[in-house]
């Protein structure tokens, strides 16, 4: 199976179009690696841009964005309302499939130890790649943001970068690099009003209450409706139809019906086999008995 | 989205493996499609070639394939258990995405149209294609085979072809060509070994019988136990889980489990993303949300 990984990585410009555009642009010219999404926003002063591709191109791509990021965006001058602490602000590498995650862990340091040789940026590795407990959780790393960072990189010892040096780069900070799971974004709208319900819901079905392993869930009213919203950071251990049945036996419990669901942005094609092998028994079916599959391998 | 067409000619040569590489190599440098599978049986004195692409280059790769055969088998000499007519026998055009069945009947009667034309080979359209009732299935079309249908298609104006001559070609025969649903092949297994329950759960899904929408389902004996084996001729009809769901229902009505189920062969990823839409109630998700399919076009 070819070996496809994802990586989004989030650039502080998300008003300037012609720096984000030249950032994109950086990724012309490397093949076996392709531009599937490209997003900004004003008020945060960001932009996600996401590749998708094989390994060693992922990896080329990623690094030649943040050089081009590095060069063109200034964080003495920048404002927004995310927290971030470089110009290139947090890449995850995502295995999408025929690769591990340890893989992408492997080439989240491979690209820290080259932005720190070759840019002199300090890099933090979190999430599946983090060397420390306290480094898993991004909001942790992020802890001051740049301006607090900046002294605190230099004086407290908690604070030494897994790569580079203990001093911010000039103009681009610092960036944190990591690899996690592919992230589906899955909400249930239910039948009622009644956002409690929701919430109620959401605290039965997510991990950290006793609920399914891998899901996150909150409870939500949108466009007058409960949702139970949830981020599905595990789809090999919680997938969409088990988050959905269980969503709907807990609604069944409160008396409450499933209206419908959604799938919010893009899935790998293995979350979908994996629910048809659920919900058929198909024990032996393998996404490469898909025909668009074969047809592009 | 991406149009994508599947055709897949089937040849009258099962033996001689340098004839059956000759026509499959008659697609090379055609950009576009791309041969899937190549099958051949030596007692069927036969061969299937699947190809995938656009219309256009399935239109062409059929017609070089077609051309080849044509140069190299000779009908005369040809003796096989499988019914035929033709050094070409029958040429099916199956949408897979993007396009309707309706336009993989233009694409049919182009291609009728254009073999008759350059290549002075009469044409009937069976399935979809077929102009009359009485040529809408196979069997019917083939009916005393290359043998028979040499008198016959000059001297019964009832044989007369679609395109083309009132005459088979010397060497090549006549051909059947037409368009036609994605067929699933789909076998449930049971918890059981008595064969008499497959047939009385067939009996009950199948169409034939008042049971589901483009559904046929034979019972079978498999490794022992019983298997309810179906084709899915219209999977937007009747998808792999609506066809498992009324087993299980039908077997639970007569005492017995489901064990597991098996899909045959190819799927398109519009079975599946149908599937999940259909198992999650997630009535907005589409496939240009599936990862890879983002990837590919």
């Amino acid at each position: 199976m070819q070996k496809l990984v994802e990586c989004v990585p989030n650039f502080s410009e998300g008003k300037d179009l012609g720096v984000i555009n030249k950032i994109k642009d950086s990724v012309k010219g490397i093949s076996g690696v392709k531009v599937l999404d490209m997003e900004y926003d004003k008020s945060h002063n960001r932009s996600l841009i996401t590749i998708v591709g094989s390994p060693d191109a992922v990896l080329e791509a990623s690094f030649a964005m943040i050089k081009t990021a590095t060069a063109l965006i200034d964080m003495e001058k920048h404002t927004g309302e995310h927290p971030r602490i470089g110009a290139t602000d947090v890449v995850p590498f995502v295995p999408v499939s025929g690769i591990t995650l340890e893989e992408c862990v492997e080439l989240s340091e491979k690209l820290g130890q080259k932005v720190a040789d070759e840019l002199n940026i300090p890099v933090y590795l979190y999430e599946a790649s983090a060397k420390r407990k306290d480094r898993v959780n991004l909001a942790e790393v992020r802890k001051g943001e740049y301006e607090g960072l900046k002294k605190e990189i230099k004086t407290n010892s908690e604070r030494k970068p897994d790569f580079g040096p203990s001093e911010l780069h000039k103009t681009a900070g610092a960036i944190v690099i990591g690899a996690r799971k592919y992230l589906v974004a899955f909400n249930v709208n239910l039948d009622t009003k009644d956002i409690e319900i929701a919430k109620k819901i959401a605290g039965k079905v997510r991990e950290k209450d006793g609920g399914l392993p891998g899901v996150k869930a909150l409870g939500f009213s949108v466009d007058g409706m409960a949702q139970v919203s949830m981020n599905l950071v595990d789809y090999e251990k919680t997938n969409i139809d088990k988050a959905f049945q269980a969503v709907e036996k807990e609604a069944k419990i409160l008396g409450v019906g499933v209206k419908n669901s959604e799938i919010y942005g893009m899935i790998p094609m293995e979350a979908l086999v994996k629910t048809v092998k659920d919900t058929i028994k198909a024990d032996g079916f393998s996404s490469s008995q898909v025909l668009e599959k074969k047809l592009y391998e």
